[in-house]
């Protein structure tokens, strides 16, 4: 067959295994939306029945023999070939791992998951380590399938965020730290307080309205997307079918709006995906880490901004005249931006959110380099907590055992928050050199020109770039934390260290 | 291996196929009630993936081997018997169809689809017929393939009613136009005449309310379900995860409760399949008479009793105290039984409607053996409304274009709604003799024994039995219209001929 003919033949394939791979994350959106109560144990048959189907048809050796008969080819273009890499990768990872371990690590997954949520209750990291050092052992076992032995942590990264490795997140994160530690400092003794309780009262209803009026004008598009309420807000689908969900809490609107941003973020990213190519490396989103560069873009850097609150403060307080009557502008915005070091990551500002990232980096890796043991875990997290964020855990509860990732085997993943925030304050400036008034455009609730250049920049391009080269051919420089580090002193400085 | 072996690997397998067909009307579902209008080309993807992993799974060759074991087996018990045949049926409909024809088929019913919606809209008859034939065609063509070449309309039949042949519906529906015919020229002679135009104004929210109240109380649980809004109402789903829809039409209330209860009967019979066995012939539906029969005895028998509105009637005042006050209850009771011939199919009531699906199977039947032309459709649908309702189509927009099932092929299907009927019926009067103060129950707000019977002789039997051996099994007599004549003149002979 002519390249063109096998390149067809791969490309209508891995599309089918992508309407596939949409489905089971459809599945998973109407779990947490629509399934009723009793329903949990006949849908996990469902998934399984899919799980079966979609690698069935992702390890199909057709699929083998175009992409060698593609790789041997001299002739491909650049996008072939970015093509041809990704499903390569895929491939390999539908097909090198023995199915005996596949089922054994979903078991264990499943296992570690019920283990992390019965120790946290208890507050037992002794209950818990054991499923650690399983997982551990899982995670090299198939780094080792994979072809990455002697490499396994940086498997695991690659595995979120293709192209990235650990050494490249030790240097990055390392500047950061540097500058960062010292301005949580500095804010953490400003005398400047945010009134964060002030803001009580705010009906659901009401925050559906301008949750929707919001997200409508970043540029959600409502024909080829929705919003639905869950328990935890989260982003799914892709394409003209993408469905966030938020939350509404009476009492913190602004998580409600800020979340709800953040997926709009995400939601963004995946609706200005390529439709035709949707599937292969040419219609897939290029990794975590520039995917929550997306979110973190829109709600931070878009959000948190004077612009951005000049335009929707008075509808806010249209909504809500009797909630807003006793906060001024300025308490509002500082509100908004409130910054108070936490214990609990996924209660973090802006600022101090990048540390709880840089304290789980640090331990993963040595965790895998075998510097540290889990036992030795708990101790590690306290240390690193006190030095990063100026705070010791009382116990392990809201220590080491807060978060669910690990219990899964989900290792690698941390780091990709953090280089999104990185990536979208570059990401940001770059913006902001085309064009100054940017802030101009969010004041008169015209989000136009960023969206189209983060389409044709970044939403387009698909996985054609990784972070890395991304950052690069789009801002023109290396990916570094000092964009982010003066974005956060430009607006937390203005706010806190006056 | 052991026969225990073998038919352990093949219900495994039976499970896995129908846990993917399960996400098929899942998808139909989620079409209905969420897909964002943007996104219908890209669903139709999923469709296709998913259509194509489920025809790989359900014509794995590893099912046809234990079957062919399964069946040389004289061992067998009668449950394993009826889940072998079962399994032998859908692995033929899987295996024999070139997969050219499928396609081709599938093309065509799509194309049948938007021809027949064209030629209605202009009232083209003549602009729908090539459809019609090649539709016909296909359709015996199909019957060939699978080995019911020369009694292709019976295979039609056979694929919604296992079981169900030409021949005993024609005896059947002749039977019942005998009786029915006179009763509808003198319930439409008589001075009764109900006012369906008194409820006006009926919320949604109101009705909500009250639907959600009546449907639980019949026995849909909604742990294990739930009910949403779509254009059309409609019923999908199994075991733990059943999912009906509704409509609200504030001028027509009685539409919205009705097909909502109609619903539920369907619903009742998925919850009340066994869960272990969900997915082979002793854990699925017995076709789609018997489903119907499920429908139409909790719609009609039941919720069209006095008993049930003396329960539910000063619930529907309380929250409907303005709407209902210039009703009487025997006012209402009457609206709730209206009788009015009319020539649309789904405007129908409870008595003429027997006599849509009879003009249907007459004209279906001939087509098949060639008595008809698809050009002589128009003019025999004419005399036959004529001769049954008593009433001439103006055009064919309200006669035989009217409908949407041929266009797509389906041809068979209609009879099973008036065999559900006459089902209902005759479950209806055998529950009655078990328990005459049945409607005693129901005026106490209480189905439990009714769905509990249902429960037992016909729920949680499966497909053990086709829809004639059900009914002589828990009526004690053959299938037969007498039942349904007795309810229908019993219960409209006291409302209009007094």
């Amino acid at each position: 067959m002519a390249t063109e003919t096998v390149y067809a033949e791969l490309t209508a394939a891995l599309k089918r295994v992508h309407a596939l791979g949409t489905l089971v994350e459809l599945l998973g959106w109407d779990e947490q939306v629509n399934l009723p109560e009793g329903a949990a144990e006949q849908r996990a048959g469902q998934q399984a029945a899919l799980a079966e189907a979609l690698h069935a048809a992702a390890s199909d050796a057709k699929i083998g023999g175009w992409l060698a008969t593609l790789e041997a080819d001299a002739t491909l273009s650049d996008d072939q070939r970015a093509v041809v890499k990704n499903a390569r990768r895929d491939y390999d990872h539908a097909t090198r791992l023995p199915a005996e371990f596949v089922r054994d690590k979903a078991a264990q997954s499943s296992r570690g998951y019920h283990a992390w949520a019965r120790a946290r209750a208890a507050d037992d990291f002794a209950g818990y380590a054991p499923v650690l050092r399983k997982n551990l052992e899982f995670a090299k076992r198939e780094a080792g399938y994979l072809g990455w032995g002697g490499r396994e942590y940086d498997y695991m990264i690659d595995q979120h965020d293709p192209g990235m490795t650990a050494a490249v997140i030790e240097r990055l994160f390392g500047e950061l730290k540097a500058g960062l530690v010292p301005l949580v400092r500095e804010i953490a003794a400003a005398r400047v307080k945010p009134r964060t309780d002030a803001l009580r009262g705010f009906s659901p209803e009401g925050q559906r309205v301008f949750l929707r009026e919001v997200t409508e004008r970043l540029g959600f598009d409502y024909q080829r997307g929705r919003i639905d309420v869950s328990l935890h807000p989260f982003c799914s689908g892709t394409g003209s079918d993408v469905r966030m969900t938020t939350r509404f809490k009476e009492q913190e609107p602004l998580d409600s709006l800020f979340s709800a941003i953040h997926e709009t973020g995400h939601g963004l990213y995946e609706q200005g995906l390529v439709a035709e190519h949707l599937g292969t490396a040419l219609g897939v989103h290029a990794g975590m880490a520039v995917h929550e560069s997306q979110s973190r873009l829109w709600e931070n850097q878009v959000a948190r901004s004077r612009g951005f609150w000049q335009c929707f403060e008075p509808r806010l307080r249209e909504l809500f005249p009797a909630q807003t009557a006793a906060v001024s502008t300025d308490e509002l915005y500082l509100a908004i931006n409130a910054v108070e070091p936490t214990l609990i990551r996924v209660d973090a500002d802006e600022v101090t959110y990048n540390l709880h990232i840089i304290l789980r980096f640090e331990l993963e890796k040595k965790l895998f380099t075998g510097e540290l043991a889990v036992d030795g875990l708990p101790a590690a997290w306290r240390t690193a907590a006190q030095a990063l964020l100026g705070l010791t855990p009382a116990n392990d509860r809201v220590g080491v055992l807060q978060d669910v990732h690990w219990s899964g085997g989900s290792f690698g993943y941390f780091p990709s928050y953090c280089l999104g925030n990185m990536l979208a304050a570059q990401l940001w400036y770059r913006a902001l050199a085309l064009r100054p008034a940017l802030e101009d455009d969010f004041a008169r609730g015209d989000f136009r020109w960023l969206l189209n250049w983060l389409r044709e920049n970044v939403h387009a391009q698909g996985r054609r770039f990784d972070a890395l080269a991304l950052a690069r051919r789009v801002t023109g420089e290396e990916l570094s934390p000092r964009h982010l580090l003066r974005y956060l002193r430009e607006r937390y400085g203005a706010l806190y260290l006056r």
